[in-house]
């Protein structure tokens, strides 16, 4: 059984602050800055150019891939660090397509990340063979599967509401008709127990900034399935992912396997962050923060629809269709995130009204639910009074 | 004028160290480790999602360009910082070859740094269309320039022999022709004043790990000319580089100028430590860095000519052909730079017999460059006496 207060002391949190945006940015695990510290001192300061050997540097993006596949159900040695998520679309995509040469379309929803469809857009017009990127609504998705369908890409989790999509069954209808898939879980990893292996998912990716708190900045991953691993090419054919980076020839020939998805250099500080970062989840059942984020989510949907009533929740009612965040429409949701913020409760706000507030596990809990309630039933009360001049003065301010 | 020991005291160099791999990874400037500590404490730790805005992480990429861009000759706001270099390339060709869509050729050089290469190619195989990757020998790129030719894309700078080419002349050429160029200043940063605005660069990629000292994965940096900065079209169209990132539109709209360059979320961390590392570029003129290398590196050759007769200068004797490096040829070249490493002289090796040595002012004064080659020359002494047992005794060690 997962110690959850334990994993909560592991984490820097601001006197004072309640914070509800793990789905956005991780808080830092405090012992990230004296492992920074380690790395930056003993490692570059001592060893210099020899670290990429004798610090490990240049194995860190496969190490690194192994401990984040432990928590989407990859076996080793098919998931690497690197780059940023919408790199590692890209590369997922290009991978897939060339898979599935012979269909030419795209599908995905409008509830996607809008950079995953910003790369399949940049891809598929350097392709330029009249792929189309073909949108749906996340609810239409079943239905829109055809086998003119090349590639299927979707975020398991939506970013403004949380919806949630059954990865396992639409991962089976996809294959049932030639069409491979590609799964961002940016806000899946960290905060339920997927399974990449037993869903069957082609590609998968996803960032480590959010529930896995490896800090602004921190490298994407990306995972292969082992039946792709070898034939899967990466547009971003870069020298890391070569055969022999450093023979330096001429000529590309890609790496095995996963490493084929490197690129450039890797970002060996960041990665320091996030190896400290990993460490915490050793000490945790991905099965148990799923269910305390359940938990921990249902008590503040009751809570706020008992206390602020003008609120409408704009997440799935039903925990099995819903991610680790609760969003909440409301018209005047950016000044009441506004207010939230400036009384310690960070929320954040995404256009045209909703309210967003992440439920992270492994550093919130019970009370910070009812105190985040507490100061949002405030505001909303102090809101309804005098609206109006309540709008106005949280605009100016 | 620049006072270079003022410079060597800001970096942490390891007791009994002589460091001549600057060229390949910079060594830690001292103050990096604070700077890096107060992000991760007083703004990942405290301000955690805020920080975006707050501590202008969001601005970072561009400001820490505009840092760059002083040292190139860039004009501010036409340089932005991220990813890594194969990926600056890969974005910097796929632009340039959509400005001269009716040419097939992209010319670059045996020389070139592979990576630029492979990237290259994954472009080119990407597109289709029946692109040429053209590779001639450093000394044939002035002749192979044609009408045919689109892109000329070339490291100023070799990595193995320090050759330089004339970027001024070859540019000029280029454009006579119709040619967009894209110069790899990756071992020219921080070498040399180059100044892309006066050459008239279209394009223009480096990584900042090397003579600019920000650490072992550090981002890499890309410059578009003016004059294309509102046309160019990166092929990795990321939400950071899109006219408004949190609109989350559906649809990619390019960003204005070099915004348009950037991709996904930017590395805080290591952008941290290149914050620092630039602050030491603040005392320093580069007339001064580029004079200092040209006295140290003419010292080392003559001294290692002169002690080491069996080793062959690798590099052009004339300095103005030269980059911050030197190399020699020498078929025990490997066991010969073990055994420097194992007695603190750092340098490295490239197949099939190149040793090379990075001369790096900031921090490397004529007392290292003497003892270096005290060092060399005693190894090679040794190696003189009883060739064969010292490669057997070295390659096993």
């Amino acid at each position: 059984m997962t110690d959850f207060a334990a994993t909560k002391a592991l984490f820097h949190l601001p006197e004072g602050m309640i914070y509800l945006d793990g789905n956005s940015l991780g808080p830092l695990p405090i012992a990230a800055t004296d492992r920074m510290n380690e790395v930056m001192r003993g490692q570059w300061g001592e060893m210099l150019i020899t670290g990429w050997n004798k610090a490990g540097w240049m194995a860190q993006p496969t190490h690194l891939g192994d401990r984040i596949g432990r928590l989407i159900g990859a076996e080793p040695g098919h998931v690497v660090v690197g780059d940023t998520l919408s790199i590692k679309v890209y590369q997922a995509l290009a991978a897939a397509l060339e898979l599935t040469p012979d269909r030419r379309v795209v599908l995905s929803d409008t509830g996607n990340f809008p950079t995953d469809l910003y790369m399949a857009k940049g891809l598929l017009d350097t392709l330029d063979k009249g792929h189309e990127l073909r949108l749906v609504a996340p609810e239409q998705i079943d239905s829109a599967l055809s086998e003119e369908v090349a590639v299927l890409m979707l975020t398991e989790v939506d970013f403004c509401t949380g919806r949630r999509h059954d990865m396992q069954a639409l991962t089976a209808k996809a294959h049932e008709l030639g069409i491979v898939t590609i799964w961002d879980l940016a806000h899946t990893a960290g905060a339920d127990a997927v399974d990449v292996t037993r869903v069957g998912a082609d590609f998968a990716v996803g960032c480590t900034y959010k529930y896995l708190n490896a800090g602004p900045g921190a490298p994407a991953f990306i995972y292969v399935a082992p039946r792709h691993a070898h034939n899967a090419l990466p547009a971003l054919s870069g020298w890391l992912g070569h055969e022999a980076p450093f023979a330096f020839d001429l000529d590309y020939r890609a790496g095995p396997g996963i490493e084929r998805m490197r690129v450039g250099t890797p970002p060996v500080l960041q990665m320091a962050a996030l190896d400290a970062a990993l460490d915490i989840w050793d000490r945790v059942d991905l099965a148990d923060v799923r269910a305390r984020s359940v938990e921990l989510s249902e008590r503040f949907i009751a809570k706020v629809e008992a206390h602020c009533p003008d609120l409408q929740l704009a997440s799935p009612r039903d925990p099995d269709l819903r991610g680790s965040q609760v969003s909440f429409r409301f018209a005047e949701g950016y000044a009441v995130v506004q207010a939230l913020i400036a009384r310690g409760v960070i929320g954040d706000f995404r256009e045209p009204d909703i309210m967003r507030f992440g439920i992270a596990p492994l550093f919130l809990d019970e009370n910070d639910i009812d105190g985040a309630v507490a100061i949002l039933s405030e505001i909303m009360r102090e809101a309804l009074w005098d609206r109006d001049d309540y709008k106005v003065r949280k605009r100016v301010t």
